[in-house]
């Protein structure tokens, strides 16, 4: 385990320092994946009761040791085939995402999908403690793709919306509380940063791309900070993409797992808080795929993240903002 | 403790059949700060490095068990004090709010602050692990107070959004997510109601009472919910006030006491977000106190929401709505 905790230091480190850092994002969850596939056992473990019944898979040392949910059908389990896999993906990527083909998409949402799974398991079984690091793996996974794709586009990490509204009054108080020890975890910054914003040179605004593996009660912060930049810069000058893993939970008394969905929630804060652009799932939640959503909210695969985000930057550009 | 637990069972019953339940709570805080008085050790525990520095105590059965801080000068510590000052405080209470004296507001403020944290202490020795019981034992305390000083207001408890909002698209995919037993926790109605709307009779709309311990990472909501009430009826249909009783932290390495605090993003918030009528606290946290928020939000004691909630329903009672 140490070296998957040395190669994810290394990763943060280049991605501190805005350098190029996806091939360290390779080897790391390259690592995680071997150690997974040779030292682990992969395994089913028990069905989301849906229509269709979805079965799931984990990783385990033993019956107390046991992974997050795993879908067997997303996830590439067999190293050799990931490295085909995964070359055929860096060749998609070279593509104008316009004219990805479905197969494309499946693709890409796959690598994602195995990429961050590996990594988060690897910390489920033998790091337990470290809750925050599949997370932050998913943002460098998803900046160094997404800077692959769009070389010529402005990245922006974890801006403190006051900066983003150059509001004098709140950016003093943020910087005080900030430079204060006792607000380390729920300082400032951190409670009210956007992940990731990609901006074209020489216009406003951009595209949000929140980064979360599951959202649970976190769901209200991208429609909240939406609202935020619509307020401050009227609408349309932000857009919101929400990306996610999945939401998945397992349940130990009936060996099953559970598809955590808030539908409602969604429709209200969709509807009366702010509008985001879509929610974007590995494992699309069953619920939120249902009819009565797509009026609402598009959720899809993050294979169609990579289309819709493409296509949501050349509006943006089009734009006279 | 099992005598507190049932006690505690006991008010939840009455609160659910929305009987008058505030002697049920008396008897509650009272068996709790008895025992805390009678079987734990009130000592200093060290000070907040504000300007002035503020002490803090604890209650410890021994070093390794110890409560959250309390104030000693909030805190009314001895059995007999305590019952002459909830004496007093019973006929305040008959008092309009509006000829509240100083005195009578930090006696109002002493006695809820003393009834809250002897509940939160007792559960933080001797049941760490019922992390919600002092959350919801604050929320029946102040739905008895407020019940017994506005006896003809209409009250309403843990209201569904989707239910205000009369949405049928909404209110459907709630209803059907809560039927689910893996929304027990998430569940669309935990996830997006209110803790209290006061109404008054033949009025729409009212004043929201948001209660909360501290706010930590949920500061958001109160904020949230007020844009979605907002944006739904228009602004001034309900007003927000959000009720707290501390900002506090141990910090065991200096053994000292932390007030964790983000004035930038409550600025955030009340500039960008929605605005709410109020955030008070029994102990309110310098930061909060200091001379630039007070042009942005009004941050006081909880003796003063007392006077405020009484105002706010005098003027709801005078609008055309």
């Amino acid at each position: 385990m140490e070296s998957v905790k040395s190669l994810f230091v290394a990763v943060g480190k280049l991605y501190n320092k805005s350098q190029p850092h996806y091939e360290a994002c390779r080897a790391l969850f390259t690592a995680a994946h071997s150690k997974l596939h040779r030292e682990s056992t992969y395994s089913s473990y028990g069905c989301y009761a849906g229509n269709p019944v979805v079965p799931y898979h984990v990783f385990s040392l033993n019956p107390a040791t046991v992974s997050r949910p795993v879908r067997p059908d997303i996830y590439i389990s067999d190293p050799n085939e990931l490295a085909i896999i995964h070359n055929e993906f860096m060749a998609v990527l070279k593509v104008p995402a316009s004219s990805w083909t479905v197969e494309n998409r499946v693709t890409a949402n796959r690598i994602v999908y195995t990429a961050v799974m590996s990594v988060a398991c690897c910390y489920d079984i033998w790091q337990r403690g470290s809750r925050k690091t599949p997370g932050t793996f998913f943002e460098f996974l998803m900046a160094g793709l997404l800077k692959m794709m769009f070389p010529t586009a402005d990245f922006i990490k974890h801006i403190p919306l006051a900066a983003i509204l150059h509001d004098k009054d709140v950016l003093e108080s943020t910087a005080e509380s900030q430079s204060q020890a006792d607000d380390s975890e729920n300082g400032d910054a951190a409670g009210v940063s956007t992940d990731l914003v990609i901006g074209v040179p020489n216009k406003r605004g951009g595209v949000v791309v929140p980064l979360k593996i599951t959202t649970r009660e976190r769901i209200v912060q991208p429609f909240a900070h939406q609202r935020i930049l619509d307020s401050a810069f009227g609408d349309g000058v932000f857009k919101s993409l929400l990306v996610c893993i999945s939401e998945t939970q397992l349940d130990d008394k009936t060996k099953s797992v559970k598809q955590v969905c808030v539908p409602g929630t969604v429709k209200l804060f969709q509807k009366y808080l702010a509008r985001v652009g879509g929610i974007y799932y590995c494992d699309v939640p069953q619920r939120y795929a249902a009819a009565d959503m797509r009026s609402t909210i598009n959720v899809r695969s993050i294979g169609d993240f990579f289309v819709d985000v493409s296509q949501a930057l050349t509006d943006h550009d089009a734009t006279q903002i």
